[in-house]
């Protein structure tokens, strides 16, 4: 059967390419993807041939990818991060419904190191318990439903990780997000930002939810909110999960 | 400065790995760990010095890992899937401060793919909007903790991942969630485990929350519950972000 590998690329500019990974684009003839992530990846696989597409063309690039496959190749569908977080994955599956694809293309989904991970393992160890994603891109949720959420997880004690702290339209999502949570949490709770994961310029910054309404962050950026037990530890974030207590 | 990396071996038996990761053993002297995630990684690093230790020696193993780091070597602590969830990250940093080691020892965490990403892609597309991780480990977590955080997840629509389903000890874990669960959610709500994600005999299955408390799991699952707007696409478990909504 043709066969389709949507591809988490994880979150930097190839180093935690996983092997896995490596191999579906060695496989196949097709690489297909937003042009960004695509140039991660073609110098690698010159002989391959490319299927781009610019931003927000995300309908337009799954259907493409899911067309040439049907079509006999074994294509590559390349995402940053994880394909599954906030990337093709679904769509893909969804649309290849749609078109009638679902038994006539086998798509695999290749799980990749996603940036709330790569951001937590830059700050030190944020997630170390139960913790959530949640974006604050209010382009496909209404902003009712992320504050709802927020609110919740941090009732609840869990470590929030905050996709899309801000773009282009909409810089203050950030800021907004901060003083919601400064109603449920206290202002010295521990939080961090890690930026360009993987990338160059890649850094991260501890800080406390009373200073993240104005700290600096971009489309790059991604964001963690400790819980009650979170702390500082040398300039690193760290979430303790209880080891210590039971030895 | 001595360097100790806390590395991700993600969540199966190599594939996963990252070539960051491989390159932070490939310039280690020492590999570290729990004796199964050591043995994953023997076979390909077999110059190597092992310091492996049992179930349980948390607290032991990290001191160890970092009195080789103190002592000159450069060390990677391995761990399953990645380190900074429900991993060792945390414990390594907490553990550096409290034996002064936390400016003579380089701790440097390495994000692996972890097992909620893994098991996600062999499902479909789950996870693909907001969602939580939750471990019904109750070891070092009350279980009152543990159902007000999956009461509210439900709640504020988060997709919910559910690691440590059982165990030795507590067979039921998976049950009693999913009794609670159905005080929040339909018995249709759409749900998936996966089993052995990356390892021989891996697989995964769709199924209801109605039928979730009677389904067998065991220590390698990992288990999903979908929000109001996860569906089954043949056989696959998927959560749409929206993007058909738009284009």
């Amino acid at each position: 059967m043709p066969k389709l590998y949507v591809v988490g690329l994880g979150p930097g500019a190839g180093a935690d390419l996983t092997q896995r990974a490596r191999a579906a684009l060695e496989e196949s003839q097709v690489i297909a993807g937003y042009t960004t992530y695509v140039d991660l990846v073609r110098g690698a696989f010159p002989e391959k041939e490319l299927l781009v597409s610019g931003m927000r063309g995300e309908v337009q690039r799954c259907r493409a990818a899911l067309e040439r496959a049907a079509g006999g190749a074994t294509v590559a569908l390349v995402c940053s991060g994880d394909p599954g977080v906030y990337g093709m994955a679904g769509l893909v599956l969804e649309l290849a419904q749609d078109m009638g694809l679902i038994d006539a293309v086998d798509v695999e989904v290749i799980a990749g190191v996603t940036a709330a991970t790569g951001g937590a393992a830059l700050l030190g160890a944020p997630l170390m318990h139960d913790f959530c994603l949640v974006s604050l891109s209010d382009l496909l949720t209404p902003w009712d439903a992320i504050e709802t959420r927020l609110r919740a997880a941090a009732r609840a004690g869990f470590i929030i990780c905050l996709y899309n702290p801000c773009s282009h339209g909409r810089p203050d999502h950030l800021a907004h997000a901060a003083q919601i949570l400064l109603e449920e949490l206290p202002p010295t709770c521990v939080c961090g930002i890690a930026h360009n994961v993987g990338r160059p310029g890649e850094g991260a910054r501890v800080l406390t939810l009373g200073e993240l309404a104005d700290a600096p962050a971009d489309m790059t950026s991604v964001v963690y909110v400790g819980n009650a037990t979170t702390r500082e530890i040398a300039g690193r974030m760290v979430t303790p999960r209880g080891y210590q207590v039971r030895s």
